[in-house]
């Protein structure tokens, strides 16, 4: 299995992206993806409560439609908290894509990112759409990777390719990240393409087996979106033997799995205004959850994420952390090491001396900078 | 009922503080607090589960001993994580207390803020006691409300007058702050004093109670601390009729609660680097329960608090906080409005429209100055 950070789109796929005019200064805010077969699809949204409209009318499609030809995407406004209306407003972007590409409404998936409370401006969108479609290519995915992107500093992709059989099966994934960024579900929108050919239940099983520990264990700020999207679309068009189980599915779900930890390290190094990279590792825990949990109250807590900013070393936020989870860690049992501070790269050990499980969660520094990021953001 | 942001002790009670050489630069840093006849006390702790070594002692006290006469208090060194070793130097200390004050150790309480993993100076404590006890009187409590602070800029007491029967009724409370403040029991220092004359039971319940909408309704940075202790001790000098039930167990209690309150948002106001205090008011909820876990969710949003502190209205970070909670709100049912954020307090509402309870959550902005303040703390 190879893995590189570039844009190469599987078999079957295109995309594009352009100025809609929903952000200002001509830049890229609108994306399209599109399989030229009908393509699975398995997708997790966020777990908030006030999903935006376009979780809405995926959730919905998923239900209506059993192939997909394309996912359209937006920066700028995340269409939540738009009521009624911004759920007619989704429906009416993808029955305009539709139209142009000659597909069904229901075979389209649609993902907003940007301010909230705020409606589409649906007509620009609608101007924007024939040369959305007319431009689709393989190498517009760099230009699709642009437009979904909103305070990120750099486009997030990772490919990699594998063998199934004789067949050569590559997975492309792309996300944008930067802020409110907390696990609990995948918290920004990530797209992933693969021409394997797959069953569906082997499809859904993969990738929720891929965010436990890739987009479920990162942390920026604690804040949980209301737009979070994965969708995954699988078009078959490698040509390699069915995937159900076995030897094949485990090949599968080990790249998909290193693809979406490749992208969930990348959405934390491009983190809202962050100086350090920071891997905190909790093992010899009693489960996986205890350890995620106590390594997730670490990664957020303000005074561990500004001690490691000032590159001031204080055990004592780091134990005070492990503490107020509930978890009844015994004083003596807890061991901890932090690696050189001056570094960019940051690994906190904690040791619990409770079982044999483990957990990593990725997560970034609190900065003045993205006190300045955040409070100018409108 | 009146109340004054003054220190004035009731009856009965003297206090001292001095520079032990904790802290540098000859700093107040270690306080005590002496009542003249035995005092029943009422205390809650911390539910963090890397409770300080001083928490512990006064637990395993509260147990032997019905009567207290004493709290000794320091800042400048937490004397938690420190293991065995850390519990054996708070009973020495306490001692120490007890020979000098001619009482028995079990009836004296203790209490520590500061750096977390480090052992206490004992020597330097044990050559302080003698002139601590020295210098006790009633006006000495002004040293023992500076000898307790940390990153505090400013003492925080509160004195509540009230008569039972003909007899006047004092409440004196003092406390500490300013960082690591997240509730779920007082999350930082407190001790209370009053010359009342109450059951040890109504003097529970009356403190239970008082605590629920004060000190686990602040918070500054949601990071709970190890240390967090509220004492509370009643020494009888008022000479009012035993205070059992009814009446005059609810003019007690709301003077008690009243107390809290106003401390508790003195706390906040002089919360780590705070340039806003903000007051957020979660009404129409199906159960307080439910009205403080979203209050204190927005309240705990970096997003939420950057936007106060940048003066830049965005109510989506605030629906965001709402959904992340897991609680089922409506969109169409949650209003929200925010006074103008230009001013120094600001008052944050939503309506949930699911009932008839409601809390409110006082805290702080997140500004450049606490990351300043955290990221060079030792």
């Amino acid at each position: 299995m190879k893995v590189y950070k570039r844009a190469i789109l599987p078999i079957g796929f295109k995309a594009n992206g352009v100025a809609s005019g929903i952000k200002k200064f001509g830049k890229l805010d609108l994306a399209l993806f599109f399989s030229e077969m009908p393509a699975k699809a398995s997708c997790l949204f966020t777990t908030n409560t006030m999903q935006a409209a376009p979780v809405t009318v995926c959730k919905s499609n998923l239900n209506r439609s059993k192939y997909f030809r394309a996912i359209i995407a937006n920066s700028g406004n995340a269409n939540c908290f738009t009521s009624y209306a911004g759920i007619e407003d989704a429906k009416d972007c993808l029955e305009a894509l539709a139209e142009g590409l000659s597909i069904k409404g229901k075979e389209a998936l649609i993902a907003s990112t940007g301010i909230i409370g705020k409606r589409l401006p649906l007509g620009k969108i609608r101007r924007a759409i024939p040369g959305l479609i007319a431009g689709l290519s393989r190498e517009g995915i760099k230009k699709a990777s642009s437009a979904i992107l909103t305070t990120d500093t750099f486009t997030k992709q990772i490919f990699s390719r594998f063998v199934i059989g004789k067949r050569q099966v590559g997975i492309y994934a792309v996300a944008k990240g930067a802020g409110m960024i907390a696990p609990d579900m995948a918290t920004m929108l990530c797209f992933i393409f693969t021409d394997a050919n797959i069953t569906q239940s082997a499809l859904d099983k993969a990738l929720k087996a891929s965010v436990v520990d890739s987009f479920n264990c990162i942390t920026v700020d604690g804040c949980m979106s209301t737009n979070d999207s994965v969708i995954l679309l699988a078009n078959s068009a490698a040509g390699n033997q069915l995937i159900k189980s076995g030897r094949n599915f485990k090949l599968f779900s080990f790249a998909l799995r290193k693809v979406c930890t490749e992208l969930a390290k990348l959405i934390v190094r491009d983190a809202e205004g962050a100086s350090k990279f920071i891997q905190i590792h909790v093992n010899k825990a009693a489960s996986f959850k205890e350890a995620r949990k106590i390594a997730l109250n670490i990664a957020n807590s303000n005074l561990v994420k500004t001690a490691i900013y000032g590159e001031d070393p204080n055990f004592g936020r780091i134990v005070a952390s492990v503490g107020a989870t509930g978890i009844k860690v015994k004083q003596e049992d807890l061991k901890m090491s932090v690696s050189s501070l001056k570094k960019k790269d940051i690994y906190v050990k904690v040791t619990l001396n409770r079982g044999r499980r483990q957990a990593i969660v990725y997560t970034s520094d609190l900065t003045p900078e993205y006190i300045k990021i955040n409070a100018q953001y409108n």
